[in-house]
């Protein structure tokens, strides 16, 4: 699919598209329910079906069986490390830098509180006030902790704020509510220019696009599994620390795990050697093992493919909507360069709450951003140009019959998850 | 069995120890490899034969087929305290007070970190030198971060430290080496009387002895769900934060799971009312799926029972030590005072890795603690008198044969998990 231009305008377009998409032979790596277009892989990514049978395995041999013998005989001990190479090599980062568990608030937490305390004098924490709000929130959190300064600045006019007071930028590369990817090469070297560090936060990068976490040269990144990753509700997160910066840093949350000799539970901390010193506490083994089944659905991809593959599917979408969806108030927010885009769109429109539960009824499964966005999330793997050119024609069809009146899709508590 | 004296030395007593066992019909509710004796349930507890088709059914139905509707629609969203009560119920707290979620370590991170910021003036923080080293590393940091003082003492002698400018005291309630249970009641009142607020780690209490949190009045308590309560491999561990702490504690680890109205995605955190703001990122459903599963068990289980079978149990041990192992160098480092007990026995021994090996070579599981304890836990409700009484035979054979002899014993490097 690499080789066609990005322009699928009909639905015969998009099966021929289809019929040459060297990716198609992933969509059975995946069950899904029958009848559904999820567009909601960028919240929720949908279960590999690798995933079953390696759970069961570790719940009833590894656990029931094996017991306490599985820490070595099962590889539970070296599993988060195991997975953490794995995932590295998602994210462009060589073996011995990523290490996996936790959620992603706890790796922030870690990233940030560390870099904030590296540098005396330095006392000013940077984050996006776009940012997803754990980002935010940890930010804030590290600042009052330790009496320093938060700014909040969009990721392209971080240059305006740095300064030599500048101890930490923490970002997003891709913004989760408009999908906009940033140019993480430039923005980490104006971060550096100015001597501060500077934190990545790949949720929806990581398993969306090629990404080269080595090359951009990032003091730390973050990100979860349960998206484009596909590891299950709230699989274990993971952190990216450098080789270069792995020596340096003292993560504030400290487990028996990620002591230098976690076995001769010393007294005193003494963090183990490289990436291991990001381990904390014990680990859930269940969560892990149903994501390293996830992750084989990676075997034979090139993620090049699947960038291609998926700016082909969100050109569709951005084309439909200019194309048939404007006329009912429809617009997109995502930007239309392929490199400021992610593997999302997200368009606002009025009634955006209701449209978005009255697409769920017809089977297209996307999810609803305050005040006024719907958000389409694509995951390449799993999703056809058919697929899309289906869910466009079905939200077109809400729109024109103003389906989103029915009273069952007035909005109630809580809406979505992230 | 709470009505018979624990006195139980001989096989024959053993069984008739049995035939009156209270708790007898809760075997039948774990499964455990053929011909083992798992003295190893304070490290990780037993699979309950509830948790199999509890995890296939929350990965293949919940995940796989409702996707992101299931964190409404089969209640995850709700699932972290929907634990905290059902984990609250079994060490004494009040419903609302108890959140499930990430490790140990964190919550440890969140409690001690908290309370430690609480009080202008007071900067000491204290913990026991022979904590697990969890909780040390935790005091040690937060120490680190906020610049204050720690001090290590031994439980019973926490009066000689205590003073004005005691900020937080984390202890735990038993030993994890010894297993000596602590005064919890009187400790409390020594660090309130001082003005101190007190953490107390009941890793190695939930589920094997009765609680009553609420009326020991801690001021906050963690543990872990993976050793009596048998939720799994690294299961998500709890925190309790008692009704009149909940205003004030500032948790320094903010996820947008415990932000006041967390699908509002605000820009400044403003914590949830209640327990609630003791969520942190998004918790693994997985995970919690397991431990929601092996709660069952504790159905129409009444803890005192728990807690009288447990004693007979060690007393067991303790009395055949004194009576057949003395003679190979053995000596019992867990109190003989009930009151002063928890539920596990560990015994000092020459080469008591190398027995710890032999024993699991013969079906016997326990655990090594360096640098020479043989550490047995004892799980009332999936272990017998008859299991508890093969189990000293079979050590008795070890010592007197000298088995651990046998160069496949030799110690390597990963030995034993707590």
């Amino acid at each position: 699919m690499a080789d066609v231009a990005s322009t699928v305008r009909s639905a015969g377009e998009a099966a021929a598209a289809d019929a040459r998409d060297v990716l198609a032979f992933a969509r059975e790596r995946f069950a899904l329910p029958d009848g559904v277009v999820y567009l909601d892989g960028n919240s929720l990514g949908a279960m590999p079906v690798s995933v079953p049978a390696a759970v069961a395995h570790a719940v009833t041999q590894q656990w029931g069986q094996g017991l306490i013998s599985s820490w070595n005989g099962a590889g539970w001990w070296e599993l988060p490390g195991r997975l953490g190479d794995r995932l590295g090599a998602l994210v462009g980062a060589a073996p011995g830098q990523v290490m996996c568990g936790d959620s992603t608030t706890v790796q922030l937490f870690q990233a940030v509180s560390a870099f904030a305390r590296l540098t005396p004098g330095r006392t000013t924490i940077v984050t996006d006030g776009a940012n997803f709000p754990t980002d935010q929130y940890v930010a804030e959190s590290v600042a009052r902790l330790l009496g320093m300064r938060l700014v909040r600045v969009s990721p392209p006019d971080l240059a305006s704020v740095l300064g030599d007071d500048t101890a930490v930028v923490s970002f997003s590369a891709v913004d989760y509510r408009t999908g906009e990817l940033w140019d993480t090469t430039a923005i980490t070297e104006a971060a550096h220019a100015a001597g501060a560090r500077i934190v990545w936060d790949l949720c929806h990068v990581a398993g969306a696009l090629p990404f080269a976490l080595d090359e951009v040269g990032a003091d730390a990144a973050v990100g979860c599994t349960y998206k484009y990753l596909n590891g299950g509700p709230g699989s274990p997160a993971w952190i990216y620390l450098p080789v270069h910066v792995q020596d340096d840093v003292d993560l504030a949350v400290t487990g028996w795990n990620g002591a230098a000799d976690a076995f001769e539970l010393a007294q005193h901390y003494v963090p183990a050697p490289g990436i291991a010193r990001a381990r904390i506490g014990t680990p859930s083994i269940l969560a892990m093992a149903a994501l390293d089944a996830a992750l084989d659905v990676w075997d034979g991809v090139d993620l090049a493919d699947v960038r291609a593959k998926s700016l082909v599917l969100t050109d569709l979408v951005l084309d439909f909507a200019s194309a048939r969806l404007a006329t009912h108030g429809v617009e997109a927010v995502t930007p239309r360069e392929h490199e400021r885009r992610g593997s999302q769109v997200s368009l606002r429109m009025p009634r955006a709450y209701e449209v978005t539960r009255a697409l769920a009824a017809r089977g297209v499964v996307g999810d609803f951003r305050a005040p006024d966005l719907l958000r389409l999330g694509f995951a390449p793997l799993y999703l056809s140009c058919t697929d899309v050119w289906r869910a466009m024609e079905v939200l077109e069809d809400v729109l024109a019959t103003r389906a989103f009146d029915d009273p069952a899709y007035v909005r109630d508590a809580a809406a979505a998850v992230t």
